[in-house]
C-alpha cells in the first residue's frame, strides 16, 4: 500500500549517489514492488475474498448473561493455551542450548517458524480432522472441510462450555508441540525446507487424524468416540498422543538422516557438547512452567481437580530431576564418564522426562505415585540416552529419550499407578494391557506414516540432509548466511 | 535507617587496615551516609508525608459479595497486565540481541529502567491526563491532578467493573510500551540521560493526552468521547495509539541522531549484525506471549470474544512470520543478499509485524482476515526495512518498520477487513478514510511533539548523541564503565 | 521396565565392534541395569507400595456445583503459584549472570535442582510442619505426619476456599524461594552436595517451623495462631519470613565459607564482574513478573484488594530501580568508581530490593508509600553492598543486601507506612516495635539454626568449600566436568 506509492518518489532523490551494492537492493525492491510483489500481495487477499472468508462471523449474535462456569472455564483455558504456547520458547532454548554454536541460528529459526506454520496448518485443516462433529469413518477419521468457524452459541454460555476459539487455540498449541519434538531429533543436519514441509503434514494431517482416535469421547450412549478411547486407553494429556508420537516421527527422521559427522568415530559415540547451558536451563524452566498449561489445562474446565493435577505435574518434574541427577553420577555416565559429577544436561532432560512421565496419568494417580513415576522416568532417560547412542542413532538433544521412551513409560505407568485401574493399586493387569496396545499402535502407525512422508519429501528435494561441507561449516552459514553470535566469533579470531 | 546506625561501628574495626581503594569507597559511604544521604533519604518521605499521600485510602470501605463478573473481569485484566509487563523482557531481549555486543549493557539498562520510569511517570500524572473523569478541553485534554487514588465502590462490584488499580496497571504497561519502541530506534548512539528524560515526557504527557483522543468512549448520549473516537476511528488495541505513535517518536530521534558510525559507507547501507540471536529469538517469543495480554486484554472484560481475539492475534503472528520468512529469501534480501536463505531477524520482525498488523482490528475481523493482515504485514516489514535503509535513516533493530509501518498498515487494514465496516466485506470506503485520518493525525502530532521535545532536550544536554569515540568503543564502556560479557571478552584477548 | 527387557538384545548386535570407550559405557549400563539398577528401580515403588501411598485419594467424592468464589479463588492461586515457580528461572538467570563464566553450569545446576529438591522436601514433611491442623507446642511447633493428603470437601466449594493442593503448591513455591536465596550467597565456592543437603533441611524443617510462627492466624476466639502472629507482627508476603530468613541462612554460609579467592587483595575488595548481563537482566524482569504471584497471591483469594497489591508491588519495583540507578552513580560507587555511570547490576538489584521492600506491607500502604518504600530500598541496597564488602564478607550477587537488608527494611517499613498502624500515618511507635521484634527473632533463630546445620554438614563432608584448585579452575569443571559455553571457549583458544 504505502510501500508502492510513496517510497519510490523519495528514493529517487538518492538514486544518483547509489552505487552497486544498494543499487542491487534498490532494483530488487523496485522491480519487485512494481510487478511481482504487487501481484503477490494482491493475490492472497483476492483469492480469499473470492472464498468469502473475510465475512465469516466472528461474534455470537445474542448471548445470555455469562455464567460463572463459562467465565472461569474459558479464562482458565485461555491461560492454559498461553502457557502451552510459551513452551515454544522453552523448546527453542533447550534445543539451541544443547546443540553447537554453529547451528544455533538454524535451530532457533526452526523453532520460531514451526509454530507459525503449525498453527496455520492446524487452523486450515487439522482441527477439523481432529474435532469435527461427525466421523467419516467412525472411530478412525473425521473431516469437516477447511477453515474453522468459531460460532458461540447461547447454550455454551449456560452450560459453561468452552467457546470454540479457545478449544482451537489450546489444541493448536498441542499440535505444535509434536512438530517441535521432531526438531530436536533431526537437529544439526536436516535441510530446513524438508523439515518445514514435514511439519506441515505432521501437524495438518497425521497428528490430527491419530489424535482423533483418542481424544474424541463417546457420548452417553457409548457411541462416537475414537477407537482407542472406546477401547479404554487412558492418555490424559498426551504422553502418547503428543510426546511419543512426535518422538517416533523424529526418530525415523534421525535414522534416515544418519548421525552427524563426528558423532561416531570408529563406532564409538562421541560427546558433542551443547553450546549454551544458560539458555538450555532457562528453556527447561520455561517448559516446566508451560506444562502447567499442558497438564492442568487438559482437564478442559476449571475444577477442583485442576490444582491437584498441577501438583502431580510438579512432583513428577521434581522426581525426574532428582533421579536423573543421581543416575548421571553413576560410573560410566556424566560428561567425563567419571562418577560423582552430575551432568546438567541430564538434570534438564530428567525434569522434562519426569514431566512427560506423568502427562498421561497426572489426573488419576496419587501424589506419591506421581513423584515415583517421575523418578523412574528420570532414571530411564539417562539409560535411554546411552542406549540410543549404542544403537548408533544420533539424537542430538536426547529428544527421543525424553518424549519417546518416557512417553511410553508414562503411558504404561497409568496401568500401574492409576487409582481406579492400576496394577499397584490392586486392579490387575487389564489396564496395563490396554496401555500397551495404545502405545504400540501409536508407535507403529507413526513409524509407517513418517517413513512414507520422509521418503516422499526426500525424493522431491534430493534427500533431506545438507551436504557434508555445509554441515561442517554449520547450518547457520549454510542455510541462513549468518552467525548466532557474530561479535563473540569476531573477537575470538 | 539501619544503615546509618549500625554499620559505621562495625566498619571502624577494619579502618586501620584499609588502604587507598577501599578508603575512597569507605569515605564516600561515611561522608555520604552521614550528611547528604540522610538528608536525601529523609527528604522524600518527609515531602510526601507533608502531602498526606501516605494516608490515601487503599481499600474500599464495605463491599457486597463479589459477583462472578467482578471476579472474572478483574482477574482477567490482572493476568493481561502481567503479560503486557512481561513484554518488557521481550523488548529487552529482542533489542539487545539485534544490536552489537559493545552496546548490550546500555540497551539492557534502558529497557530495565524505562519501565520503572514509565510506570512512575504514568502513575504521577499520565493516567489522570488520559482517563480522568472530565475533559478540560472536550475531546482533546483531560487533567485531574497528580497521584492516582484507587477507591473501589460497591457499584463496581455489582456491575462487574474493573477496579481502578487494575485499569491503571494495564494502561501503565501500555504506556511503557510506547517508550520501549523508541528505545530500539535510537539504540547504539543516544546519550542515556536524554533518552530517559524523553521517555518521562513521552509517557507522562504526550502519550496520555493523545491516547485520550481515542480511548475515551462517548456515553449513551454520544457525549464525552475523545475526538478521534467520536469520529469513528477504530484502533482496538493500539496499532496507532501505541505502536505507530512510539515509532514516530523514535523515528524523529533516529533522524536527529543520524546514522551510527559505519552504517553508511559511500552512501551504501552496511549490514551491522546483532550479537545474540538466541536472546533475540527468546524475546520474540516472549513478545508473542505478551501480546495475549495486549490484545485480548484490551477487551477490558472477560467475555466470549476474548478467546476469539487471542486466536486472531495468533494467526496474525503466524501469517507475519511466514510471510517475512518468504520475503527475506527474495533476491537482494536476506543476510548475504543471496536468494533462498531465510533471515532469522526477518522472521522475528515478521512475527512482530504480524502482531502489530492485527492489533487495531483483532476484535472485528474474521480469522482468515487476521492471517492475511499478518501475512501482508510480514511482507511489508521486509520492504520497509530496505526502504528505511535507502532513505539513509538508521533504525538498528527495524523498530519503525515493525511498529510504525505495520502500525499504519494495521490501522488501515481495519478499513479493509472489519466485518461490519470494511471495504473487502462490502461496506465501502468510508471507514478506510477515517482510519487514514486517524493514522495521519497521530503521525503529524507525534512528529511535531517529538521534534520539539528532542530539540529542547538536545539543547539542554549539548546534543542527544554520544561522541564518536564513545560510540566506537561502545556505550557499555562509555555510559556504564562495564561489559556485558567480560569473561568471553577476556578469553578472546 | 522397557530398559531391562528390550535394549540388551539390541545392543548385542553391536557388541563385537565396540572398543574401549563405549565398552566401558556399555558394561556400566549392562552391569548396572542387570543388578543394582533393577533393585534400585524396584525398591522405591515397592517401599511406597508397602506404605499404601499409591492409593491416597486424589479426588473429592461428591462436590456441589462450583461457586463463583471457589472458581475464582482457586484459579487465581493456581496462576499465582505458577508465577512464583517461574521465579526459579529468574533467580537462575540473575545468579548465573552475575557470577563468572567458569561457575555458570554449577549455578544453573543448583537452581534447577534446588526447586526439585525443595518441593519434594516440603511435600514429604515441610507442609505438615507449617500448616497442619493442630499445634504440638502451641504457637511454636506443628507436626502432622509425613506425606500430604489433598482431600477436597463440599464445604470448601460452598465457602469458596482454596483446595489443599493449590495451597500446598503456592506454599511450596515460597519455600523453594528461601533456598534459592541461599544459593546466591554461597555461590562460586561451595561444594554442591553440601548446598543440596542444607537446602533439604532448610526447606523441609527450618523454614516451615519458623513460618508457622507467623502464617498461622488465630481463630475468632483469638486462639491457635503462631506466636509472632499473636504478637501482632505484620509480614504480608514474607519480607522477613521468606526473604530475610533465606538471606540470614545464606550469610552464615558465606561467612563460614570465607571469601572467594581474589575477592580481597591486601584487604581491599575487588570487583569480580558477572559474566552475562543479558541473562541477568532477563532474570530480573522474570522475577518482577514472578512477584505478581508472590505478593498479590498472598492475599490467598481473588478480591478487590488483589490488583491494588499488584500496583503497590509495581511501584515498589519502580522506586527501587530508579533509586539504585541514582545511588550507583554517586562518587565511589559504580563499576569503575567514577560518578555518573549507572551500574546495571545495581539497577537489577535495586528493582529486586524495591520488590523485597514492599513485600511485607504491600497490602496495607498507600501507593505513594509503596513507591517511597521501594525507593528507600533501592538506596539501601547500594550502600549495603558496599558495607558487606567492607565487612569482608563475600556475597557474590548481593543477595544479602537485596533479601536480607531490604527484607529487614521492608519489615520495619510496615511500622512506618501502614495505613492503620504506621508511624507516618499517625499511629505511634508500637507497630514499629513489634516489627523490630519480629525481624530480630527471625535473624537470631535463623543464625543459630544455620550455624548448627552448616557445621554438622561441614563435619560430615570435610568442610563445605571446594579446594582452591577446583575454585580457581571453576566449579563447572570441578563439580560437573563440563563448561557452560564450550564453543565460545574453544573459539577463544
Amino acid at each position: 500500500m504505502t510501500i508502492a506509492s510513496t517510497p519510490p518518489r523519495r528514493r529517487r532523490l538518492h538514486e544518483a549517489s547509489l552505487s552497486e551494492g544498494p543499487m542491487m537492493l534498490f532494483r530488487s525492491i523496485r522491480g519487485f514492488s512494481s510487478s511481482r510483489s504487487l501481484v503477490w500481495l494482491a493475490c492472497v487477499p483476492l483469492a480469499l475474498f473470492g472464498l468469502g472468508v473475510f465475512n465469516l462471523s466472528a461474534h455470537a449474535a445474542e448471548l445470555p448473561e455469562l455464567t460463572p462456569a463459562f467465565l472461569a472455564n474459558n479464562l482458565f483455558l485461555l491461560i492454559s493455551a498461553i502457557l502451552v504456547i510459551f513452551m515454544n520458547a522453552g523448546f527453542a532454548m533447550v534445543e539451541a542450548g544443547l546443540c553447537r554454536q554453529k547451528n544455533a541460528v538454524n535451530i532457533l529459526f526452526k523453532n520460531l517458524l514451526v509454530f507459525a506454520v503449525a498453527v496455520s496448518a492446524y487452523w486450515f485443516i487439522g482441527y477439523k480432522l481432529m474435532y469435527n462433529a461427525d466421523w467419516v469413518i467412525p472411530g478412525w477419521l473425521k473431516f469437516g472441510g477447511l477453515f474453522f468457524d468459531p460460532a458461540v452459541t447461547p447454550e455454551m454460555v449456560t452450560d459453561g462450555s468452552l467457546v470454540p476459539s479457545i478449544d482451537f487455540l489450546f489444541q493448536a498449541a498441542f499440535a505444535g508441540t509434536a512438530a517441535t519434538i521432531v526438531s530436536g531429533l533431526v537437529a544439526e543436519r536436516i535441510k530446513l525446507t524438508t523439515f518445514v514441509i514435514f511439519s506441515i503434514f505432521l501437524v495438518g494431517i497425521i497428528y490430527p487424524i491419530m489424535g482423533s482416535w483418542q481424544w474424541n469421547f463417546p457420548d452417553d450412549a457409548g457411541l462416537g468416540g475414537g477407537w482407542l478411547n472406546n477401547l479404554g486407553f487412558i492418555d490424559f494429556a498426551g504422553s502418547t498422543v503428543v510426546h511419543s508420537m512426535g518422538a517416533w516421527a523424529g526418530l525415523i527422521g534421525a535414522i534416515i538422516l544418519g548421525p552427524r559427522i563426528g558423532k561416531f568415530i570408529d563406532g564409538k559415540p562421541q560427546a558433542i557438547p551443547g553450546h549454551n547451558m544458560a539458555i538450555a536451563t532457562l528453556g527447561c524452566l520455561i517448559l516446566w512452567i508451560g506444562w502447567y498449561g499442558f497438564n492442568p489445562g487438559s482437564w478442559l474446565s476449571m475444577g477442583a481437580e485442576v490444582p491437584f493435577i498441577a501438583v502431580t505435574t510438579t512432583l513428577g518434574a521434581a522426581g525426574g530431576g532428582i533421579a536423573a541427577t543421581l543416575a548421571s553420577q553413576l560410573p560410566g555416565f556424566g560428561p567425563d564418564k567419571r562418577p560423582g559429577k552430575p551432568d546438567i544436561t541430564m538434570t534438564i532432560n530428567g525434569i522434562l522426562a519426569g514431566l512427560v512421565s506423568v502427562t498421561a496419568g497426572c489426573d488419576g494417580v496419587s501424589m506419591t505415585s506421581a513423584w515415583v513415576m517421575g523418578f523412574i522416568g528420570g532414571v530411564i532417560v539417562v539409560f535411554s540416552v546411552a542406549i540410543i547412542d549404542n544403537l548408533k542413532i544420533d539424537d542430538p538433544v536426547g529428544a527421543f529419550s525424553v518424549h519417546g521412551t518416557c512417553g511410553i513409560w508414562g503411558t504404561l505407568a497409568v496401568g500401574l499407578f492409576n487409582i481406579d485401574k492400576g496394577l499397584f493399586t490392586g486392579h490387575g493387569f487389564s489396564q496395563l494391557g490396554i496401555q500397551f496396545v495404545g502405545a504400540l499402535s501409536y508407535a507403529v502407525v507413526t513409524i509407517v506414516a513418517s517413513l512414507i512422508l520422509w521418503s516422499i519429501i526426500g525424493a522431491f528435494f534430493g534427500g533431506i540432509r545438507v551436504d557434508a561441507e555445509e554441515e561442517t561449516v554449520g547450518l547457520d552459514i549454510g542455510e541462513h548466511g549468518m552467525e548466532a553470535y557474530p561479535d563473540f566469533a569476531a573477537a575470538a579470531k
